[in-house]
């Protein structure tokens, strides 16, 4: 949902040592950051942390006071180390108990017998949490005001964002357009500046390539002004072209 | 270097509004923090922020008194996007301006007339700033007491952390076993908890994985003690065979 001419901002907050130690690449951030974008969300910040109660909770009470909306990812397991729920809980100053309709859905999920306790762990949550549907693997996700909490594994964190569609307002949707070409930035830095004092409300970013044995630089505008875009860009455009610098296909 | 019986841990700082709209996924938070590891060195906070003058300004004096050594990434281009340098010297109140060393490093690397306005850019450091090495592609970084500001592209970033190994001192190297097994968390989750309650200065990690249509979970047992690690290892490994469960290869 969109709210017009209102910024809205997100922080991710990723729960999990095995990212900090560089055993796993973080994925969910860009998949995060797309779909909020997308919904006129801009992402503002993100922290990685380890699963230790104390910095979660400080964490989370600190980035829920600074942005519209926070995104946790991880911890929502059923080991020892899937901290999340309880440190929410304690955040927010709620009770951390079974949440019926999660232990209602993971009784449901799993076949007799193999609801076991690591299982049912997974139905614990902050007293009164509003459940995410999991269309993966069962296990809900959850989220208090503006709280979300995700499960680490990309795949389901990512098939679980279109069912909080309804859950975000918006401002209006950040638009962008790429162009690639063929220099290194320092042959364009100039330009670029000049162009980036000349349209102050629209953020272009450059960013250099190495790809397939061809270097070059990606140059990106964005705003929510689709027409600001196109005015940039032509300006950018018209001085490659001047310049001779050729314009590749990229993204 | 490493010292022995101290705890040292970094944070690292990715600077970048490329990272944050998720067009770009980080690499580097992987490649720092493993470096860094095997230097004795903990990575404790990552954080994700914009090219954003003050608050680079104020993330860095937060993490570079919170943490012993700070790593950031991204922003020593050419370009006007990239404030990285100057931020990093109204941070420590030093002047920002021509290095010579890195002007001369630029300079001796670009061909005669080529030696651009943009490419002299990347010699504007804080005062009195020690260069950083850069193999790749000449333009150096630089650090300032305990913060180092490396590129963004991972290839070069990469290429450049040899250099830092004699300016890092370490507490003793973090050690780890992987025990990749083939079930669910949820099976074996109540007897983590059981080991994690007996070793309590061990961490244990439990990390579900899918891949090549196989599920598993690999079970990640981290010290500075070897001898713990076994022991610890040991028992997870009897208790896999007495429950049946296969151990597999992985990582």
């Amino acid at each position: 949902m969109h709210k017009d001419n209102k910024k809205v901002y997100a922080a991710i907050l990723i729960i999990g040592n095995e990212i900090l130690s560089g055993r796993t690449k973080d994925q969910n951030t860009s998949d995060i950051s797309i779909w909020l974008n997308s919904n006129g969300v801009k992402v503002q910040e993100v922290r990685i942390i380890p699963d230790i109660e104390k910095t979660i909770v400080a964490n989370i009470n600190k980035l829920r006071k600074l942005y519209d909306y926070v995104f946790t990812t991880g911890g929502i397991g059923p080991t020892h180390d899937d901290i999340t729920a309880q440190s929410v809980s304690k955040a927010f100053k709620k009770k951390y108990c079974y949440h019926k309709e999660a232990y209602k859905i993971l009784e449901d999920y799993y076949k007799k017998g193999e609801f076991s306790e690591g299982r049912k762990k997974m139905a614990m949550m902050p007293a009164n949490a509003n459940l995410i549907y999991n269309p993966s693997s069962g296990a809900p996700g959850f989220y208090v005001k503006n709280v979300f909490c995700l499960p680490g594994i990309p795949t389901i964190m990512k098939s679980m964002l279109p069912f909080l569609k309804d859950k975000i307002f918006g401002g209006k949707e950040i638009l962008s357009k790429t162009i690639s070409v063929e220099t290194v930035e320092s042959e364009i830095a100039k330009e670029l500046t000049k162009t980036q004092n000349k349209f102050k409300h629209i953020e272009i970013g450059s960013y250099p390539f190495f790809r397939s044995g061809k270097i070059g630089v990606s140059i990106v505008v964005r705003s929510e002004n689709q027409k600001e875009i196109e005015k940039c860009s032509k300006e950018i455009i018209d001085f490659m072209v001047k310049k001779s610098i050729k314009l590749v296909e990229r993204d």
